[in-house]
C-alpha cells in the first residue's frame, strides 16, 4: 500500500477524551473513529489488524474443532422468553419493534439462537460433540461506555457454543476451548493466565478469565510468577487426544492464580512470597460451563446409547477481538506509539522513502517495495513529502514492527538503514543483503 | 474436513416455504437456518461459501483502489436528520431507543455515516480521489421478505463510497468500479450485464445495474446478445489509468440494454432481430453517482487547487453477497442440486469412501485426504457410513465441483474414479496418476 493513496488520518494532538493509553493511540494513529457512545468505525489501519486478530482466532477455533457459522445480529424477543432471559436481562439489552410491532432485540449474546438451530437438527448423541462459533456484532446499552474499543455498547464478539451428551463430553469440550485460548492469545503476541471465575448458580470449577497482565488493567489480580515461564501447547497438540488436553489444562490450572473477585488469602499466602505476582489485569477471554441451563428450558436433547433422551450439557467461550485489540495496545507500546506483535500488525515493514522527488531514492524504495510484496509481506511505502522527523514519528506511532529507511546519503553508498520498531536498534544493511534475506521477515 | 465431523443437516424433504429454487437447495443442502423474517443464520457449508464470495469482492475492490474500514450495524438518528433522509425513509427503516431515550436505527445504508468520517479527516483535494468501502450487516424491514437469502430483512452489503472533487474525478470513480465489478461477477462465474438504471432527480446518466440472467429472475430485461462475448477486463487491468478504464465502461455500455424499468422499444427495435436477448433477470449489483447529494447538506468541502472550498463529488457502489449466494444458485444448479462455479464452491473436492471400515478404502482415502490438502485444497472426506446412493445424492445436492470416488472394486485394482459435477463426467484413474496431477485442481 502507497501511504500516498491510503487514508490514515493521524491526529496530532492527544484527543481529551481518552482516558486509557490504547484509546488515545488507536485514535491518534488512525485507526478508529467515535461513532456514538461505545460505537466505532474501524478505519483502514484498524480494519487491518481486526483481520489478523480474527483469522488467528478462527484458526485456533479450527484447530480444536468447533465449526464456523453466522448467525443474525437481531433476534426474536419469543426465544429469549423461552429461557427466560427477556425479562432477567436487564436494560443493557437493546429492545426493538418492527413494523409489525414484533418485540425483537439486538443479540447481546446467542446460547438461546444457537440452542434453537442445535434441537432443529441434532437427535442424536452419534452427532456430538458439537462445538458451533460465530464473529458476529454485539449490543450491550452499557450504562457508562468508555475506554474506545474496550468497553463499548457495539462489538465484534467470537462466541463458541459446545453441546455434549453429558458432564464428562462437555468437559473435553471445555477443556478444548482452554488449550486453544492458549494458543489464541500466545500467537497474538500476548501473555495470557487463565484465573478461575465465578460459576455463580452453576457451580463446580469449569469458569475461567484469560487475563493479561497491564499496568493500566481494570481488575487486581493474583497469581504464581511461574505462570510466566509455562509452556504454551504448540501446533502438533492434538485435539482429538482427551488425555493431552485434560493434561495441559492440568499444568495450566495447579499453580495458583485469581482475579481480586475469587481471591483466596489463605492459598495465595501459600505462595512462596519470591513467586507471588500482584498485578493489574485486563480480561480478554472468557469460558463457562453452564451445563443444562438452556437445553433443560429449551428442551435440547438427544437419544444416548442407552436410547433415552438426554438434555445436552452445554458451555460457552467468548472473546472481543475488537477489545483485544486495545488490550494488545496496553501490554505493548511506549511513549512514541504502538509496538505491534508481528502476528497482528497491520503491515510487517514500513518502506521510508526520505526524499521522494530523488531519482535514486524513488527506484531504490520501489524495487524493494516490490520485492516485500513478492516475499508475501504486507508492506506500506511512505511515498508522501512530509519532513523526516514527521514520517519517523508516523512510523513509531502506527507501530509496524519494521521500518527500512531510504534516504540519499545510505542509496549512494549502496544501503539502506533497517530499524526494529521493538527495541529502536537501527541496522545498516546493503541493499543486496535486504533483498536478498526476504524471507518472512527482511 | 471429515464430514463425520462437520455440520451439515441435510433436508431429505423440499421445504414447503420456498418458492424458488436457490431458497429451497440452499435449505435442503444444509447452508442455512431461518432465524426470524427474513433472517438466517450461515450455517457451516453457507459460510464457506459467504467467504469466498466476500473475499473476491475484497480483493477486487481492493485492486480498484477501494480501502476497507468496518463502520458500525447502529447509527445515531441525528446524522439521518442532517441528511433529511431520516422523515423520508419510511418504515423499512428500523428505528431504535437506547436506555437513555436517544433515537437510532439500525443502518439500512451508510451515506450519511460515510459522509461524517469524511468531512471529519479530509480538507483537501491532495488526499482525493477517496474509496471507502465495507462489508457489513444491514437491516431493511421489508413487508414481505422472500425467497430465502435473495430478499431478506437483515443481511450482508459490501458498499462502497467515492469521494471527488468534481464531476469528472466522480465519473472516474464511478468507471473503477464499474470495471472492478465486471471482474467481480465474472470471478464468480457470473456472466453479468450492466444495464442503465433510474437516476431520478439526480439526472445524468451514471446509474447501473448489474443484472445476471437466470431463468427465475425477478426482472424482465432486453439486452444485445454482443454481451455474451464481450471480454472481461483482466488482472493486468491498469485502475490508475482513468482513459484505459473510460474505454472499457465505453465497451461495455454501447450495445444496448435495459430492465423493464428503463427499457425503450424504439432502440430495441433498431437490434437486429437475431440479435435481441430478452430474458428473466437477477440484480447482482447497483453502482451510483448522486454528486453533492449528500455533501451539500452535510457540508463536506475540500480545498481545491483554487483555494475555494468544493461540496465533494460522490457515488456508493452496492453488492448484496448474501443475496449473491442465492443468484450463483439460481444461475447454476441441475434437478440434483446446486453446481458451484469453483471459485466460490465451499469445498474443491469431495473425496467419497464408499466403504469406511474397509482398510484399503480407509488407507486410500486417507491418503488422498491428506495430499489435496498438502496441495491447498479444500476437501471434505466423507468417512460417513451411508449407503452409496445417498453419498452420491448427498455430494451432487452441495455441488462440490469435483467428487472422488473410493470404492473397494477400484482400490484393488489401483484406481478411483474422478467425478466432475458440472458435466457428470466420470473419469477412471491410476491413484499414482492422480496423486501427481495434484496442482490447483485435481
Amino acid at each position: 500500500m502507497r501511504l500516498s493513496r491510503y487514508f490514515l488520518p493521524i491526529l496530532k494532538e492527544n484527543p481529551r477524551e481518552a482516558e486509557i493509553v490504547s484509546h488515545r493511540l488507536m485514535l491518534r494513529a488512525g485507526m478508529i473513529r467515535q461513532q456514538g457512545q461505545g460505537s466505532f468505525t474501524m478505519l483502514p489501519l484498524g480494519k487491518r489488524v481486526l483481520d489478523k486478530v480474527c483469522q488467528i482466532i478462527r484458526e485456533e477455533q479450527n484447530r480444536a474443532g468447533a465449526l464456523e457459522i453466522l448467525m443474525p445480529t437481531i433476534q426474536s424477543a419469543e426465544l429469549w422468553r423461552e429461557s427466560g432471559r427477556y425479562d432477567d436481562y436487564g436494560k443493557e439489552m437493546l429492545r426493538i419493534k418492527d413494523r409489525q410491532d414484533r418485540d425483537m432485540l439486538y443479540g447481546p449474546t446467542n446460547e438461546e439462537m444457537v440452542t434453537e438451530i442445535f434441537r432443529s437438527y441434532v437427535k442424536s448423541y452419534k452427532d456430538l460433540p458439537l462445538n458451533l462459533y460465530h464473529i458476529q456484532w454485539k449490543f450491550r446499552d452499557e450504562v457508562r461506555p468508555r475506554f474506545g474499543v474496550m468497553r463499548g455498547r457495539e462489538f465484534l464478539m467470537k462466541d463458541a457454543y459446545s453441546f455434549d451428551l453429558n458432564f464428562e463430553g462437555a468437559k473435553a469440550a471445555y477443556n478444548r476451548m482452554f488449550v486453544s485460548y492458549l494458543r489464541t492469545f500466545t500467537r497474538m503476541g500476548l501473555k495470557a493466565i487463565p484465573m478461575r471465575a465465578d460459576t455463580g448458580p452453576i457451580g463446580g470449577d469449569l469458569s475461567h478469565e484469560f487475563i493479561i497482565l497491564a499496568e493500566t488493567g481494570e481488575s487486581q489480580v493474583y497469581c504464581h510468577k511461574d505462570y510466566l515461564d509455562l509452556p504454551v501447547p504448540g501446533e502438533a497438540t492434538d485435539f482429538a487426544n482427551d488425555g493431552e488436553i485434560a493434561g495441559i489444562v492440568k499444568e495450566w490450572t495447579t499453580p495458583y492464580a485469581a482475579t481480586d473477585e475469587m481471591h483466596d488469602e489463605a492459598a495465595w499466602t501459600a505462595v512462596p512470597a519470591d513467586k507471588q505476582l500482584s498485578a493489574r489485569g485486563i480480561e480478554v477471554g472468557h469460558i463457562f460451563h453452564f451445563g443444562e441451563k438452556y437445553s433443560k428450558p429449551m428442551n435440547a436433547k438427544v437419544q444416548g446409547p442407552d436410547g433415552k433422551e438426554h438434555f445436552v450439557s452445554m458451555g460457552s467461550y467468548g472473546i472481543g477481538p475488537t477489545r483485544l485489540i486495545a488490550a494488545i495496545i496496553e501490554a505493548s507500546h511506549d511513549d512514541n506509539g504502538i509496538i505491534w506483535p508481528e502476528s497482528v500488525a497491520p503491515f510487517d515493514v514500513v518502506i521510508n522513502n526520505m526524499k521522494p522527488g530523488d531519482a535514486d531514492c524513488d527506484r531504490i524504495s520501489e524495487h524493494l517495495y516490490a520485492a516485500h510484496q513478492a516475499a508475501g509481506l504486507d508492506v506500506l511505502l511512505d511515498d508522501t513529502d512530509e519532513r523526516a522527523g514527521a514520517k519517523f514519528a508516523k512510523a513509531d506511532l502506527i507501530g509496524i514492527p519494521w521500518q527500512v529507511i531510504v534516504g540519499p546519503r545510505g542509496v549512494a553508498a549502496g544501503e539502506i538503514e533497517v530499524k526494529r520498531r521493538a527495541t529502536g536498534e537501527r541496522d545498516t544493511k546493503k541493499i543486496e543483503t535486504l533483498l536478498a534475506s526476504l524471507g518472512p521477515t527482511p
